[in-house]
């Protein structure tokens, strides 16, 4: 295709996706579950269809030298097809968010003024690699009243497409009105660029992959963006912690999944408890396969620790790697995260409640600990069912984002006749 | 001043201004209404030095041959200092939105998570012409505990300069953190293009001015923008309408303030009450000099009633000119509203509960009026206080904006030793 082709496919995917959202928008919950519910079940009918389509974007991707950990995230099994059945099941459970009055009042004025949760729209989720991810957008938008277009990677488009054809006939069939989940076949990122900017027809554009996408998306949109934050998390240690506790969060936080980004990357430790603290928290780290690369005086303390340089820092591992400092006061670990995180999640462990309530107050982040661990930022610990990542944005939605970040607010108001004077 | 100079002072400022914000975000309330009520005297105390100031601007406005209104916009006199003060001190009277706590609960994780509002940070208030701005944008952002940089227009430069020059030292010894309120002196456009991609230093940009100084921040701004929508307002009075109420709605909408986004573009009336309805409000329209433009079944009904072209139905006029059609039901009504309609304010009269409920939930719009003027979209009128403007953004911000609205969240997280299983 052309880029006059790629533009006129894109816009007419988007304008029926407008045109099934405002149908879409006034569909009852139940009737919503029952679609959802229909997707899942159909997924799980067609798995054999799945795997085999699912197989041509491995064997490509192996041929084409994908690094394993990706060729693994791309890879479906009869497990990965129960999984993502299983979250649609998990979505339709959830409380429908559309139609919640989160306010209600009549001012001096006397109209009776309610403001009402509803849907945004049309949400365009742009994303790489995990085809499970075109399943549980479709869920998640879906429930919360938006119609869908979904544009997936290169990589994943056998399995991608095939996922879609799966799904979208099943929800038709049971009432979702046409149009309201697309897939955008065209794999050349010109489709990703005409999308990002038809801000007449897209509410809110989702990028979810790497950073350089999300960058692209970010520098080129006009639609709005709603994107997962990196993370780089700290843990600091204050001199009136329990060290006991603040060993099993600090190895909670770095090893329990350091691949994502909740995950710590730098551990804070004051200079009053760091002779007793760090042999003991070091020597798990070292059992564990951490690499442990801390300031001079960490060194010292503990051999075996390299030298951190000042990249260490700034830098999210995401992998067995802590930094470590000792820091001489809590000011000291607040001033160090205000520089160097990302404002993703961040955590004291102390005994102290005016040093919890200090540190909780002047990190400027959107998850703030104390006494546990960074690792608990997560849609699912919060209570709140199936996220759609984690934001570090300060505007519309910060930290763990679910079914309500999916939507927006409307002002009902009914009067009788009343006017401005 | 060359880009280099520009792009260094503008950096500077938001430095300070960040360093500024971190203090700002931990005062009380007390001492934040101490200040803005400081700031409100001080205004007071210098009125012949900021009216002498004034009058330079207005002057050389009159010599570059600028429009009589925006003339008028940027002429202080005494009452106009003094409705400043006055707009100072109802912000100092406003309930604090930064510590407000907006859920608190305990997740089977036994965590204990509160969802509390803090402030945003540094704001960056872009505008034109009325000097006011600088004074109420101040306001509004240190009672968010925000740290804010006041750009204005370079026809008020004078005036805004000495306005800044008032306030910032009465609020810096009432115990305004330093920086946390600055003047961009420059009137260099390029200080725009700096400010606006500052998004390591600045949270929020808010434009506020001319549609074309807005598009050109939304455009090339990497700060997330907060901004005023325009408004091409409806009225729909359905066939169950109480046409004596009709009337009043319709005639407020348009004459009671036709200029502000909030006001009646096009009054959509249905046919079966229309050969009724139109002598009575057309002939109101007329006597109030309102310019009338319909479509050709309206004019055979109404003498005097101009043939509308295309283009009237999607122009937001701000002016004694009102567009009238015919429809044949509520869904023609809906269908030219979402063709047409900005999603500001929508209006429809009826006596039919169940028309009023189809139209309220199917118009997609910030707010959406059921028997009453949509000219009542507004912060004082819906009870928050000042306003900083209306939004047709669908995220962060739907509809009136105020103190809220220039807040993030942040979760506070108290825990006994969990960590991620």
């Amino acid at each position: 295709m052309d880029e006059k082709e790629i533009k006129q496919t894109v816009v007419t995917q988007a304008m029926k996706a407008k045109l099934a959202a405002r149908k879409l928008a006034l569909l009852p919950t139940q009737t919503k579950n029952k679609i959802i519910l229909a997707m899942a079940e159909a997924l799980v009918k067609s798995k054999d269809d799945i795997l085999f389509h699912n197989e041509i974007d491995v064997e490509a991707a192996k041929e084409s030298g994908l690094a394993e950990a990706l060729v693994d995230r791309l890879t479906l099994n009869e497990a990965r097809i129960q999984e993502m059945a299983r979250s649609l099941k998990d979505i339709a459970a959830l409380p429908d968010p559309v139609g919640e009055v989160i306010a209600d009042w009549i001012p001096p004025a006397g109209i009776h003024i309610q403001k009402v949760r509803v849907p945004l729209g049309v949400v365009a989720m742009i994303y790489e690699s995990r085809p499970n991810v075109t399943v549980d957008a479709a869920g998640l938008c879906l429930k919360a009243g938006n119609a869908v277009l979904l544009r997936g990677g290169s990589e994943a488009i056998n399995s991608n497409h095939l996922l879609v054809k799966t799904i979208a006939p099943a929800a038709y069939a049971a009432g979702l009105p046409e149009g309201a989940i697309q897939f955008v076949e065209t794999t050349d990122r010109k489709a990703i660029l005409e999308m990002i900017k038809l801000d007449q027809l897209i509410d809110l554009v989702i990028p979810r992959g790497g950073e350089e996408m999300i960058r692209f998306v970010r520098e080129h949109a006009t639609v709005p963006v709603l994107s997962h934050g990196g993370g780089l998390c700290h843990t600091y240690v204050d001199k009136a912690a329990d060290l006991e506790m603040a060993r099993k969060i600090a190895f909670n936080a770095k090893c329990q999944r350091p691949g994502v980004c909740n995950a710590m990357e730098t551990l804070l430790v004051h200079k009053d408890v760091a002779e007793k603290f760090l042999p003991l928290i070091c020597s798990d780290y070292q059992k564990a396969g951490v690499e442990m690369r801390g300031d001079p005086q960490v060194k010292k303390i503990f051999d075996g620790v390299l030298l951190a340089v000042d990249k260490d820092w700034s830098t999210e591992h995401l992998a067995m790697i802590v930094s470590i400092k000792i820091v001489a006061s809590i000011d000291e670990a607040i001033n160090h995260i205000s520089k160097h995180g990302s404002g993703h999640s961040e955590a004291i462990v102390t005994g102290d409640a005016a040093a919890a309530e200090k540190f909780l107050s002047e990190v400027d982040a959107a998850a703030v600990f104390h006494n546990a661990s960074t690792r608990l930022h997560d849609g699912g610990v919060f209570g709140f069912g199936s996220e759609i990542g984690i934001s570090t944005q300060k505007l519309h939605s910060r930290g763990t984002m679910g079914l309500k970040e999916l939507t927006t607010t409307k002002y009902k108001i009914h009067g009788n006749g009343e006017v401005r004077e």
